[in-house]
């Protein structure tokens, strides 16, 4: 079968290996279609730990099940799935354990023709998900699902700032708090990506390039907010923490522009405000993730489908950061 | 009766003042103990805003209702009771409402032989407690309160980490920890504080002055901390953060060192901790401190008491911050 593998210089590249065989407990799933993650760039520019060579790259996919383990019901052949990424979060619901990995590092991930993982990590595909849409989905709704539900409590009519609207992430974690109902506000560089927020629904979009746009901001939405989902951190955090309303929550699941330089505690701790760093999500909270998306019949926002085989060019693109809405493999 | 009050030039000075009359709801307290907190210096300082001249400063005290209102069941008279310094909280117990004051700055404080007050402000001094203790008791002891047990979590096995320990409200901290049974250790540029703490069954104390202080830490404690409690802020608070064991919480009150000049994001979105600023507490978290004080036999680290003539003494010795405990004067 063909995949995407890492070499020893961490470089990736597509090459034939052998179609995996399933252990007890374990399914073979025929990938339809698979999706890319910054995570997967990551890797190949060498800056994750413990890179091995020679695995299977891909976190995020979904297929139909070909073949199941003697131990596993057969009535689950044929069944379309889409696959959780996560692989040993452990029995606490705040915290992965030391165990955990995400799928596609070291274990073989989802850019393949096929993968075989255990039974407990296929889900039915939701049923208004096309296979393109379904691939989109893991990481990225996991994510947002924690830090929007677990750590930033959005709900109907609460204000609500995601920023750097245009990665994944953030665009699931958009869709999550309109689904709800809050009032949803974004941040961008990019002026393309604030108009497509504002023609899905967004009240405002601000960019953070403009020096006033705090400012603006903060008299906009009387006051600033009650959630604010980030992943850039940089000199910007400080400036969010200081939109946060009483009581409010910062949740944060990167820090692409760095570290911050201060914090500012005074305003913080006189308003009760929250910090939250958050972190892919537990297995319930996928189960929840899955649910919800088909509650509210969300659609991944996917950018470009190209056929596997220009993966590498799709890689390229994702790096360049030009591209809206997720990059997704068929085979 | 003599009161200690606030001057045009933010001096504060002994004088004669009118004994308070009761409007409709109040009761007249009076105060057989006042203590100081750092709020008292801080206004003498000018550091606080709107300070207005001819108030009574004072935020914590004890005494005997001798007279009450109309309204008010006449069995209050010749109770003694503990102030509760909260005034307007307000419905949310996340936070406190825009009306919210802490009592002795606008309002008239404990500072004084008496003081008229509402009579939902006053409840039964816990029996274990002298007047000298009961007043040493509100403002800092409710302060730990809310920061330990909602934002903190503190309970039983979990390790915890009050820094600064010497200040009040670390203090509390430091006895609400213990008395449920966590593992809890100390940081303190005193020397003599630590000696103190470890006397008081803390596990183990670090001069933050010992540049190694963090790293032994983290050894010491196999990785360190679910809980922190910090009131310094400044450089230090970025090497506490890194001191968060996986899903560990930071909960600060206070800034005495300034702001934080970085803050690892990676280290805590990877291990999804929380930072929690925190002041005061709600009057239901008020109750439960009271409840929680009195099952425990917690008492109060006092450390000097003064007949209230001395009270300028006794915040020229506070603002020289050698003081271990808290600082009462009596009538």
């Amino acid at each position: 079968m063909k995949a995407l593998i890492v070499q020893k210089d961490h470089s990736i590249k597509i090459e034939e290996k052998a179609k995996p065989s399933v252990s007890k407990g374990e399914v073979l799933v025929k990938i339809k279609a698979s999706a890319l993650n910054r995570r997967d760039q990551w890797i190949r520019e060498g800056k994750y730990p413990n890179i091995k060579p020679s695995v299977v790259l891909g976190s995020d996919g979904a297929g139909i099940v070909e073949e199941v383990a003697r131990d596993i019901d057969k009535k689950l052949i044929g069944q379309e799935v889409i696959i959780n990424p996560n692989i040993n979060w452990g029995d606490n619901p705040d915290v992965q354990s030391r165990d955990y990995e995400v799928l596609g590092m070291p274990t073989n991930g989802t850019h393949a023709e096929y993968i075989s993982i255990p039974a407990d990590r296929v889900y039915p595909k939701p049923g208004h998900l096309s296979f393109i849409e379904a691939a989109a989905l893991p990481l990225g709704g996991l994510t947002a699902y924690r830090a929007c539900f677990r750590h930033g409590q959005i709900e109907k009519d609460k204000k609500v700032l995601i920023s750097g609207f245009g990665g994944g992430v953030a665009q699931f974690a958009f869709q999550f708090a309109m689904a709800v109902g809050a009032w949803v506000y974004v941040t961008s560089g990019h002026p393309n990506n604030l108009r497509k927020a504002v023609s899905m629904g967004a009240l405002k979009g601000y960019d953070y390039s403009n020096k006033e746009w705090a400012k603006n901001c903060s008299f906009d939405t009387k006051g600033g907010f009650d959630t604010i989902i980030d992943s850039a951190g940089g000199e910007q955090f400080d400036q969010l923490t200081r939109l946060l309303r009483p009581a409010g929550r910062l949740v944060f699941y990167g820090a692409t522009n760095g570290l911050p330089k201060t914090l500012n505690l005074y305003h913080l701790f006189w308003r009760q405000c929250t910090l939250h760093g958050s972190t892919m999500g537990n297995d319930d909270e996928f189960v929840q993730m899955l649910e919800f998306v088909s509650t509210h019949k969300i659609k991944p926002v996917v950018g470009s489908v190209r056929p596997f085989d220009d993966i590498l060019e799709a890689c390229n693109e994702m790096k360049e950061g030009e591209l809206f809405g997720k990059s997704v493999l068929t085979f």
